[in-house]
Protein backbone atom coordinates (compact mmCIF):
# COMPACT_ATOMS: atom_id res chain seq x y z
CA UNK A 1 0.00 0.00 0.00
CA UNK A 2 1.82 3.11 -1.45
CA UNK A 3 1.03 6.67 0.60
CA UNK A 4 1.21 9.10 -2.05
CA UNK A 5 1.10 13.64 -1.72
CA UNK A 6 0.01 15.30 -4.23
CA UNK A 7 1.06 19.36 -4.66
CA UNK A 8 -2.26 20.80 -6.15
CA UNK A 9 -2.58 24.46 -7.87
CA UNK A 10 -6.62 25.37 -9.02
CA UNK A 11 -8.37 28.22 -9.67
CA UNK A 12 -11.16 28.11 -7.61
CA UNK A 13 -13.75 30.29 -9.45
CA UNK A 14 -15.98 27.81 -10.81
CA UNK A 15 -15.68 25.20 -7.99
CA UNK A 16 -18.20 24.56 -4.61
CA UNK A 17 -14.68 24.65 -2.99
CA UNK A 18 -12.58 21.73 -2.11
CA UNK A 19 -14.84 19.32 -0.16
CA UNK A 20 -17.34 17.04 -1.38
CA UNK A 21 -21.00 18.26 -0.76
CA UNK A 22 -24.09 16.71 -1.47
CA UNK A 23 -24.47 17.69 -5.25
CA UNK A 24 -28.11 17.76 -5.31
CA UNK A 25 -27.68 21.25 -3.37
CA UNK A 26 -24.77 21.95 -4.58
CA UNK A 27 -24.58 22.79 -8.15
CA UNK A 28 -21.06 22.99 -8.94
CA UNK A 29 -18.39 20.28 -8.77
CA UNK A 30 -15.81 20.11 -6.01
CA UNK A 31 -11.71 19.84 -6.07
CA UNK A 32 -11.85 16.74 -3.88
CA UNK A 33 -14.30 15.47 -6.15
CA UNK A 34 -12.89 16.32 -9.54
CA UNK A 35 -9.51 14.41 -7.93
CA UNK A 36 -11.05 11.08 -6.75
CA UNK A 37 -12.90 10.72 -10.22
CA UNK A 38 -10.13 11.31 -12.05
CA UNK A 39 -7.85 8.49 -9.95
CA UNK A 40 -10.17 6.17 -9.87
CA UNK A 41 -10.65 6.18 -14.07
CA UNK A 42 -6.34 5.89 -13.92
CA UNK A 43 -5.93 3.79 -11.01
CA UNK A 44 -9.25 1.36 -11.72
CA UNK A 45 -9.76 1.81 -8.02
CA UNK A 46 -11.84 3.62 -5.52
CA UNK A 47 -9.33 6.37 -3.53
CA UNK A 48 -10.44 8.80 -0.54
CA UNK A 49 -8.34 12.18 -1.09
CA UNK A 50 -7.61 13.71 1.88
CA UNK A 51 -6.67 17.44 1.59
CA UNK A 52 -4.36 19.49 4.46
CA UNK A 53 -7.53 21.22 4.62
CA UNK A 54 -11.08 22.98 3.05
CA UNK A 55 -11.46 25.93 1.03
CA UNK A 56 -14.22 27.35 0.27
CA UNK A 57 -16.48 28.36 -2.69
CA UNK A 58 -14.94 30.59 -4.99
CA UNK A 59 -11.07 30.47 -3.29
CA UNK A 60 -7.84 29.45 -4.86
CA UNK A 61 -4.96 27.65 -4.22
CA UNK A 62 -1.28 27.43 -5.34
CA UNK A 63 0.10 24.86 -2.95
CA UNK A 64 -2.74 22.82 -1.68
CA UNK A 65 -1.51 19.42 0.15
CA UNK A 66 -3.28 16.08 -0.22
CA UNK A 67 -2.90 12.38 0.05
CA UNK A 68 -4.56 8.93 -0.99
CA UNK A 69 -3.76 5.65 -0.50
CA UNK A 70 -3.71 3.09 -3.38
CA UNK A 71 -2.28 -0.49 -4.25
CA UNK A 72 -1.38 0.38 -7.61
CA UNK A 73 2.21 -0.15 -9.27
CA UNK A 74 1.81 2.39 -11.88
CA UNK A 75 5.32 5.28 -11.84
CA UNK A 76 4.11 8.48 -10.15
CA UNK A 77 5.23 10.11 -13.12
CA UNK A 78 2.85 8.61 -15.22
CA UNK A 79 -0.12 9.21 -12.34
CA UNK A 80 0.66 13.46 -12.22
CA UNK A 81 0.58 13.34 -16.37
CA UNK A 82 -2.53 11.29 -16.64
CA UNK A 83 -4.14 13.92 -13.96
CA UNK A 84 -3.04 16.95 -15.45
CA UNK A 85 -4.66 15.26 -18.74
CA UNK A 86 -7.96 14.17 -17.57
CA UNK A 87 -8.31 17.14 -14.75
CA UNK A 88 -9.92 20.16 -15.87
CA UNK A 89 -7.49 23.02 -16.82
CA UNK A 90 -8.29 25.10 -13.61
CA UNK A 91 -6.69 22.00 -11.80
CA UNK A 92 -3.23 21.22 -12.01
CA UNK A 93 -0.67 18.60 -9.77
CA UNK A 94 2.51 20.56 -9.70
CA UNK A 95 4.24 17.40 -7.54
CA UNK A 96 3.65 13.68 -7.22
CA UNK A 97 5.63 12.09 -4.06
CA UNK A 98 5.61 8.71 -2.63
CA UNK A 99 5.45 9.53 1.48
CA UNK A 100 5.59 7.75 5.07
CA UNK A 101 2.10 5.55 5.52
CA UNK A 102 1.66 7.91 8.49
CA UNK A 103 1.52 10.90 6.95
CA UNK A 104 -2.09 12.77 6.76
CA UNK A 105 -2.52 15.94 4.79
CA UNK A 106 -4.58 17.06 7.52
CA UNK A 107 -3.49 16.22 10.55
CA UNK A 108 0.30 16.33 9.86
CA UNK A 109 0.26 20.40 8.74
CA UNK A 110 2.13 22.36 11.00
CA UNK A 111 1.27 25.70 9.69
CA UNK A 112 -0.22 26.91 6.63
CA UNK A 113 0.38 30.30 4.60
CA UNK A 114 -2.70 31.56 2.80
CA UNK A 115 -2.70 35.23 0.57
CA UNK A 116 -5.32 37.78 -0.08
CA UNK A 117 -4.92 39.82 -2.94
CA UNK A 118 -6.45 43.48 -3.25
CA UNK A 119 -6.55 45.40 -6.49
CA UNK A 120 -6.15 48.55 -5.08
CA UNK A 121 -6.55 51.33 -7.68
CA UNK A 122 -9.30 53.29 -9.89
CA UNK A 123 -9.59 50.72 -12.66
CA UNK A 124 -10.65 46.93 -12.46
CA UNK A 125 -8.16 44.51 -14.67
CA UNK A 126 -10.29 42.13 -16.88
CA UNK A 127 -7.32 39.46 -15.88
CA UNK A 128 -7.41 40.20 -12.15
CA UNK A 129 -11.09 40.51 -11.42
CA UNK A 130 -11.53 36.97 -10.65
CA UNK A 131 -8.62 36.55 -8.71
CA UNK A 132 -8.68 39.92 -6.45
CA UNK A 133 -10.74 41.92 -4.19
CA UNK A 134 -11.01 45.21 -6.90
CA UNK A 135 -11.25 48.34 -3.53
CA UNK A 136 -11.42 51.73 -5.69
CA UNK A 137 -10.30 54.01 -2.76
CA UNK A 138 -7.23 54.58 -0.94
CA UNK A 139 -5.79 52.71 1.33
CA UNK A 140 -3.26 53.80 4.21
CA UNK A 141 -0.77 50.89 3.96
CA UNK A 142 0.81 52.40 7.24
CA UNK A 143 -2.15 52.21 9.34
CA UNK A 144 -3.10 48.45 8.25
CA UNK A 145 0.53 47.13 9.02
CA UNK A 146 1.04 48.65 12.75
CA UNK A 147 -2.60 47.58 13.39
CA UNK A 148 -1.75 44.02 12.28
CA UNK A 149 1.02 43.98 13.97
CA UNK A 150 -1.94 43.16 17.14
CA UNK A 151 -2.66 39.57 15.53
CA UNK A 152 0.46 38.24 15.39
CA UNK A 153 1.23 35.64 18.22
CA UNK A 154 -0.96 33.02 20.45
CA UNK A 155 -4.45 34.26 20.44
CA UNK A 156 -8.46 33.59 20.62
CA UNK A 157 -9.53 34.55 17.19
CA UNK A 158 -13.10 33.97 17.89
CA UNK A 159 -13.93 38.02 17.03
CA UNK A 160 -12.49 36.84 13.19
CA UNK A 161 -14.60 33.49 13.22
CA UNK A 162 -17.57 33.05 11.79
CA UNK A 163 -20.79 31.64 13.74
CA UNK A 164 -21.86 28.22 13.01
CA UNK A 165 -18.00 26.90 13.10
CA UNK A 166 -17.29 23.90 14.97
CA UNK A 167 -13.85 24.09 16.15
CA UNK A 168 -13.03 23.05 19.94
CA UNK A 169 -10.98 25.99 20.34
CA UNK A 170 -11.06 29.66 18.56
CA UNK A 171 -7.43 29.86 20.20
CA UNK A 172 -4.31 29.50 17.09
CA UNK A 173 -1.09 31.28 16.74
CA UNK A 174 -0.27 33.74 13.69
CA UNK A 175 3.40 33.11 12.91
CA UNK A 176 3.18 35.99 10.08
CA UNK A 177 1.14 38.57 9.11
CA UNK A 178 3.06 40.71 6.00
CA UNK A 179 1.36 43.74 4.47
CA UNK A 180 2.71 44.75 1.10
CA UNK A 181 1.75 46.60 -2.08
CA UNK A 182 3.56 46.75 -5.42
CA UNK A 183 1.98 48.31 -8.65
CA UNK A 184 -1.56 48.57 -7.34
CA UNK A 185 -1.62 45.41 -6.06
CA UNK A 186 -1.67 45.22 -1.97
CA UNK A 187 -0.97 41.37 -0.52
CA UNK A 188 -1.58 40.20 2.59
CA UNK A 189 0.25 36.99 4.18
CA UNK A 190 -1.06 35.63 6.71
CA UNK A 191 0.90 32.03 8.23
CA UNK A 192 -0.44 30.40 11.30
CA UNK A 193 -0.62 27.21 12.73
CA UNK A 194 -4.35 26.70 11.92
CA UNK A 195 -7.01 28.85 10.82
CA UNK A 196 -10.59 29.29 12.15
CA UNK A 197 -13.46 29.33 9.44
CA UNK A 198 -13.12 32.07 7.07
CA UNK A 199 -10.86 33.77 9.63
CA UNK A 200 -8.35 35.26 6.68
CA UNK A 201 -11.53 36.52 5.20
CA UNK A 202 -12.36 38.36 8.12
CA UNK A 203 -9.23 39.41 9.11
CA UNK A 204 -8.80 41.20 5.65
CA UNK A 205 -12.21 42.82 6.04
CA UNK A 206 -11.31 44.43 9.15
CA UNK A 207 -7.82 45.68 7.95
CA UNK A 208 -9.83 47.34 5.04
CA UNK A 209 -12.24 49.07 7.14
CA UNK A 210 -9.02 50.50 8.88
CA UNK A 211 -7.34 51.23 5.92
CA UNK A 212 -9.69 52.81 4.66
CA UNK A 213 -10.83 54.59 7.98
CA UNK A 214 -13.79 53.46 9.08
CA UNK A 215 -12.59 51.21 11.83
CA UNK A 216 -10.47 53.51 14.36
CA UNK A 217 -6.33 53.00 14.17
CA UNK A 218 -5.64 50.51 17.14
CA UNK A 219 -8.88 48.68 17.41
CA UNK A 220 -7.86 45.47 16.20
CA UNK A 221 -6.71 44.89 19.29
CA UNK A 222 -9.49 45.46 20.84
CA UNK A 223 -11.65 43.61 18.45
CA UNK A 224 -9.29 40.70 19.22
CA UNK A 225 -9.50 40.79 22.61
CA UNK A 226 -13.64 41.46 22.87
CA UNK A 227 -14.18 37.94 20.86
CA UNK A 228 -16.88 39.03 19.71
CA UNK A 229 -17.40 38.42 15.79
CA UNK A 230 -19.73 41.31 15.43
CA UNK A 231 -16.93 43.96 16.52
CA UNK A 232 -14.75 42.79 13.45
CA UNK A 233 -15.09 44.15 9.53
CA UNK A 234 -17.32 42.28 6.96
CA UNK A 235 -15.69 39.08 5.30
CA UNK A 236 -13.46 39.99 2.47
CA UNK A 237 -14.81 37.80 -0.81
CA UNK A 238 -13.30 34.51 -1.72
CA UNK A 239 -11.94 35.34 -5.26
CA UNK A 240 -8.78 36.97 -3.77
CA UNK A 241 -8.42 34.25 -1.49
CA UNK A 242 -4.54 31.78 -1.97
CA UNK A 243 -4.00 29.21 -0.08
CA UNK A 244 0.05 29.57 -0.75
CA UNK A 245 1.48 26.57 0.87
CA UNK A 246 1.32 23.52 3.73
CA UNK A 247 4.40 22.84 5.94
CA UNK A 248 4.50 19.27 7.79
CA UNK B 1 -20.69 65.51 -31.21
CA UNK B 2 -17.47 63.95 -29.51
CA UNK B 3 -15.41 61.25 -30.58
CA UNK B 4 -14.02 58.96 -27.53
CA UNK B 5 -11.39 57.07 -27.57
CA UNK B 6 -11.07 53.86 -25.14
CA UNK B 7 -8.39 51.64 -24.02
CA UNK B 8 -9.75 48.30 -23.53
CA UNK B 9 -8.16 45.07 -21.57
CA UNK B 10 -10.11 41.89 -21.85
CA UNK B 11 -10.07 37.69 -20.95
CA UNK B 12 -11.48 36.71 -24.14
CA UNK B 13 -12.07 33.17 -23.16
CA UNK B 14 -15.60 33.52 -22.91
CA UNK B 15 -16.36 35.54 -26.23
CA UNK B 16 -16.43 34.82 -29.86
CA UNK B 17 -14.45 37.63 -30.74
CA UNK B 18 -14.28 41.22 -30.72
CA UNK B 19 -16.90 41.34 -33.62
CA UNK B 20 -20.46 41.20 -33.56
CA UNK B 21 -21.86 38.08 -35.04
CA UNK B 22 -24.96 36.80 -35.91
CA UNK B 23 -26.28 35.93 -32.62
CA UNK B 24 -28.25 32.74 -34.26
CA UNK B 25 -24.76 31.24 -34.88
CA UNK B 26 -22.82 32.73 -32.14
CA UNK B 27 -23.62 31.07 -28.80
CA UNK B 28 -21.50 33.34 -27.58
CA UNK B 29 -21.05 37.62 -26.86
CA UNK B 30 -18.42 39.34 -28.74
CA UNK B 31 -16.72 42.19 -26.51
CA UNK B 32 -18.26 44.99 -29.45
CA UNK B 33 -21.46 44.01 -28.40
CA UNK B 34 -21.18 43.80 -24.73
CA UNK B 35 -19.54 47.34 -25.05
CA UNK B 36 -22.46 49.10 -27.36
CA UNK B 37 -24.93 47.50 -25.01
CA UNK B 38 -23.29 49.26 -22.12
CA UNK B 39 -23.03 52.68 -23.67
CA UNK B 40 -26.41 52.57 -25.02
CA UNK B 41 -27.28 52.10 -21.50
CA UNK B 42 -24.96 54.74 -20.35
CA UNK B 43 -25.65 57.71 -22.96
CA UNK B 44 -29.07 56.54 -23.43
CA UNK B 45 -28.30 56.88 -27.41
CA UNK B 46 -26.89 54.00 -29.79
CA UNK B 47 -23.99 54.05 -30.70
CA UNK B 48 -21.33 52.22 -32.99
CA UNK B 49 -17.99 51.33 -31.25
CA UNK B 50 -14.97 50.51 -34.00
CA UNK B 51 -11.98 48.68 -33.07
CA UNK B 52 -8.94 48.40 -34.38
CA UNK B 53 -9.15 45.53 -35.47
CA UNK B 54 -10.73 42.14 -34.81
CA UNK B 55 -9.56 39.53 -32.43
CA UNK B 56 -10.81 36.07 -33.19
CA UNK B 57 -12.82 34.27 -30.19
CA UNK B 58 -10.54 33.45 -27.50
CA UNK B 59 -7.64 36.03 -27.82
CA UNK B 60 -6.96 38.22 -25.13
CA UNK B 61 -6.04 42.16 -24.93
CA UNK B 62 -3.76 44.31 -22.93
CA UNK B 63 -4.39 47.26 -24.82
CA UNK B 64 -7.24 47.03 -27.43
CA UNK B 65 -8.02 50.41 -29.24
CA UNK B 66 -12.18 51.95 -30.02
CA UNK B 67 -13.40 54.82 -30.49
CA UNK B 68 -17.71 56.21 -30.60
CA UNK B 69 -19.07 59.17 -31.52
CA UNK B 70 -21.55 60.86 -29.21
CA UNK B 71 -24.14 63.71 -28.03
CA UNK B 72 -23.31 63.08 -24.70
CA UNK B 73 -22.47 65.70 -21.98
CA UNK B 74 -21.70 62.90 -19.66
CA UNK B 75 -18.13 63.81 -17.92
CA UNK B 76 -15.67 60.84 -19.52
CA UNK B 77 -14.65 59.75 -15.87
CA UNK B 78 -18.15 58.85 -15.19
CA UNK B 79 -18.75 56.89 -18.46
CA UNK B 80 -15.39 54.95 -17.63
CA UNK B 81 -16.86 54.08 -14.24
CA UNK B 82 -19.79 53.51 -15.62
CA UNK B 83 -18.45 51.05 -17.81
CA UNK B 84 -16.54 49.68 -15.35
CA UNK B 85 -19.78 48.93 -13.49
CA UNK B 86 -22.15 47.31 -15.97
CA UNK B 87 -19.81 45.29 -18.27
CA UNK B 88 -18.47 41.89 -17.72
CA UNK B 89 -15.59 41.85 -15.52
CA UNK B 90 -13.74 40.11 -18.23
CA UNK B 91 -13.59 43.31 -19.93
CA UNK B 92 -12.45 46.50 -17.95
CA UNK B 93 -11.83 50.09 -19.28
CA UNK B 94 -8.60 51.07 -18.41
CA UNK B 95 -8.35 54.62 -19.78
CA UNK B 96 -10.97 56.96 -21.96
CA UNK B 97 -9.96 60.32 -23.92
CA UNK B 98 -11.38 62.49 -26.16
CA UNK B 99 -10.08 62.64 -29.80
CA UNK B 100 -9.98 64.45 -32.88
CA UNK B 101 -13.26 63.90 -34.67
CA UNK B 102 -11.15 62.74 -37.54
CA UNK B 103 -9.38 59.73 -35.63
CA UNK B 104 -10.52 56.20 -36.38
CA UNK B 105 -9.72 53.19 -34.42
CA UNK B 106 -9.19 51.04 -37.28
CA UNK B 107 -8.13 53.32 -40.03
CA UNK B 108 -5.50 55.49 -38.23
CA UNK B 109 -3.56 53.21 -36.62
CA UNK B 110 -0.03 53.25 -37.50
CA UNK B 111 1.04 49.58 -35.88
CA UNK B 112 0.17 47.09 -33.37
CA UNK B 113 2.02 44.83 -31.24
CA UNK B 114 0.87 40.95 -30.42
CA UNK B 115 2.34 38.96 -27.87
CA UNK B 116 1.92 35.09 -27.92
CA UNK B 117 2.45 33.21 -24.22
CA UNK B 118 3.71 29.26 -24.33
CA UNK B 119 3.60 27.56 -21.18
CA UNK B 120 7.00 25.64 -21.61
CA UNK B 121 7.77 23.74 -18.84
CA UNK B 122 6.74 19.51 -18.06
CA UNK B 123 3.39 20.61 -15.73
CA UNK B 124 0.66 22.70 -16.51
CA UNK B 125 -0.33 25.92 -14.57
CA UNK B 126 -4.30 26.31 -13.01
CA UNK B 127 -3.93 29.87 -13.56
CA UNK B 128 -1.82 30.12 -16.60
CA UNK B 129 -3.97 27.63 -18.70
CA UNK B 130 -6.40 30.03 -20.23
CA UNK B 131 -3.56 32.51 -21.12
CA UNK B 132 -1.28 30.22 -22.98
CA UNK B 133 -0.51 27.29 -24.78
CA UNK B 134 1.28 24.82 -22.50
CA UNK B 135 4.01 23.21 -24.38
CA UNK B 136 5.46 20.08 -22.28
CA UNK B 137 8.67 18.68 -24.55
CA UNK B 138 11.72 21.23 -24.85
CA UNK B 139 11.94 23.95 -27.00
CA UNK B 140 15.58 25.29 -28.41
CA UNK B 141 15.03 29.31 -28.44
CA UNK B 142 18.19 29.54 -29.92
CA UNK B 143 16.74 28.16 -33.01
CA UNK B 144 13.76 30.25 -32.60
CA UNK B 145 15.32 33.39 -32.54
CA UNK B 146 17.44 32.86 -34.99
CA UNK B 147 14.68 31.61 -37.71
CA UNK B 148 12.45 34.49 -36.63
CA UNK B 149 15.09 36.89 -37.91
CA UNK B 150 13.97 36.22 -41.95
CA UNK B 151 10.47 37.53 -40.58
CA UNK B 152 12.00 41.11 -39.72
CA UNK B 153 10.90 43.74 -42.53
CA UNK B 154 8.96 43.82 -45.45
CA UNK B 155 7.26 40.96 -46.62
CA UNK B 156 4.56 39.10 -48.58
CA UNK B 157 3.35 36.67 -45.51
CA UNK B 158 0.70 35.05 -47.67
CA UNK B 159 2.37 31.56 -46.42
CA UNK B 160 0.92 32.64 -42.58
CA UNK B 161 -2.05 33.72 -43.20
CA UNK B 162 -5.53 32.07 -43.36
CA UNK B 163 -7.01 31.16 -46.80
CA UNK B 164 -10.14 33.00 -47.48
CA UNK B 165 -9.23 35.76 -45.63
CA UNK B 166 -10.15 38.81 -47.90
CA UNK B 167 -7.00 40.61 -47.60
CA UNK B 168 -6.13 43.06 -50.75
CA UNK B 169 -2.45 42.63 -50.52
CA UNK B 170 -0.60 39.89 -48.55
CA UNK B 171 2.48 42.61 -47.87
CA UNK B 172 2.90 43.63 -43.90
CA UNK B 173 6.07 45.34 -42.49
CA UNK B 174 6.86 43.24 -39.08
CA UNK B 175 9.26 45.99 -37.36
CA UNK B 176 10.31 43.61 -34.14
CA UNK B 177 10.00 40.23 -33.44
CA UNK B 178 11.10 38.89 -29.94
CA UNK B 179 11.40 35.61 -28.57
CA UNK B 180 12.02 35.36 -24.90
CA UNK B 181 11.90 32.99 -21.43
CA UNK B 182 11.65 33.33 -18.36
CA UNK B 183 10.92 30.89 -15.67
CA UNK B 184 9.33 28.08 -17.98
CA UNK B 185 7.19 31.39 -20.14
CA UNK B 186 8.10 32.02 -23.66
CA UNK B 187 6.94 35.13 -24.74
CA UNK B 188 6.88 36.05 -28.78
CA UNK B 189 5.99 39.82 -29.23
CA UNK B 190 5.43 40.55 -32.86
CA UNK B 191 5.27 44.66 -34.27
CA UNK B 192 4.09 44.90 -37.65
CA UNK B 193 2.18 47.96 -39.62
CA UNK B 194 -0.87 45.37 -40.01
CA UNK B 195 -1.53 42.12 -39.66
CA UNK B 196 -3.22 39.24 -42.08
CA UNK B 197 -5.61 36.85 -40.49
CA UNK B 198 -4.69 34.05 -38.15
CA UNK B 199 -0.81 35.54 -39.04
CA UNK B 200 0.89 36.00 -35.72
CA UNK B 201 -0.67 31.71 -34.52
CA UNK B 202 0.53 30.72 -37.89
CA UNK B 203 3.78 32.06 -37.20
CA UNK B 204 4.20 31.02 -33.62
CA UNK B 205 2.78 27.47 -34.65
CA UNK B 206 5.68 27.44 -37.39
CA UNK B 207 8.69 28.71 -34.81
CA UNK B 208 7.32 25.95 -32.23
CA UNK B 209 7.67 23.39 -35.03
CA UNK B 210 10.89 24.47 -35.59
CA UNK B 211 11.95 24.75 -31.92
CA UNK B 212 11.47 21.44 -31.08
CA UNK B 213 13.09 20.31 -34.42
CA UNK B 214 10.10 19.34 -36.44
CA UNK B 215 11.14 21.17 -39.06
CA UNK B 216 14.93 21.81 -40.01
CA UNK B 217 16.62 25.25 -38.97
CA UNK B 218 16.65 27.80 -41.90
CA UNK B 219 13.13 27.01 -43.33
CA UNK B 220 11.37 29.93 -42.28
CA UNK B 221 13.03 32.24 -44.72
CA UNK B 222 12.26 29.52 -47.87
CA UNK B 223 8.74 28.93 -46.00
CA UNK B 224 7.89 33.00 -46.29
CA UNK B 225 9.69 33.19 -50.53
CA UNK B 226 6.98 29.77 -51.16
CA UNK B 227 3.87 32.07 -50.30
CA UNK B 228 1.99 29.01 -49.62
CA UNK B 229 0.06 28.09 -46.78
CA UNK B 230 0.45 24.30 -46.11
CA UNK B 231 4.18 24.75 -45.84
CA UNK B 232 3.92 26.87 -42.38
CA UNK B 233 3.20 25.06 -39.42
CA UNK B 234 -0.29 24.14 -37.52
CA UNK B 235 -1.71 27.48 -36.28
CA UNK B 236 -1.17 27.88 -32.37
CA UNK B 237 -4.21 28.26 -30.30
CA UNK B 238 -6.48 31.22 -30.09
CA UNK B 239 -5.97 31.63 -25.80
CA UNK B 240 -1.90 32.25 -25.83
CA UNK B 241 -2.30 35.38 -28.25
CA UNK B 242 -2.78 38.85 -26.33
CA UNK B 243 -3.36 42.22 -28.71
CA UNK B 244 -0.81 44.48 -26.69
CA UNK B 245 -1.05 48.08 -27.70
CA UNK B 246 -1.84 49.48 -30.96
CA UNK B 247 0.38 52.90 -32.07
CA UNK B 248 -1.20 55.82 -33.85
Amino acid sequence: MLNIKLEIEYDGTDFCGWQIQNRSQAKKASIQEVLEKALHKILQEKVRVIGSGRTDAGVHALGQIANFKTESKIPLKNIQRALNSILPSSVSIKNITSVKNSFHSCDSAKSKTYRYIILNRKTPSAFRNKFSWHIPYELDLKLMRSDARALVGRHNFKSFCASGSGAKTTVRTIKRLLVRRSSGILTIDIEADGFLYNMVRNIVGTLVEIGRGKIKKGSLCKILKAKNRTLAGPTAPARGLFLVRVEY
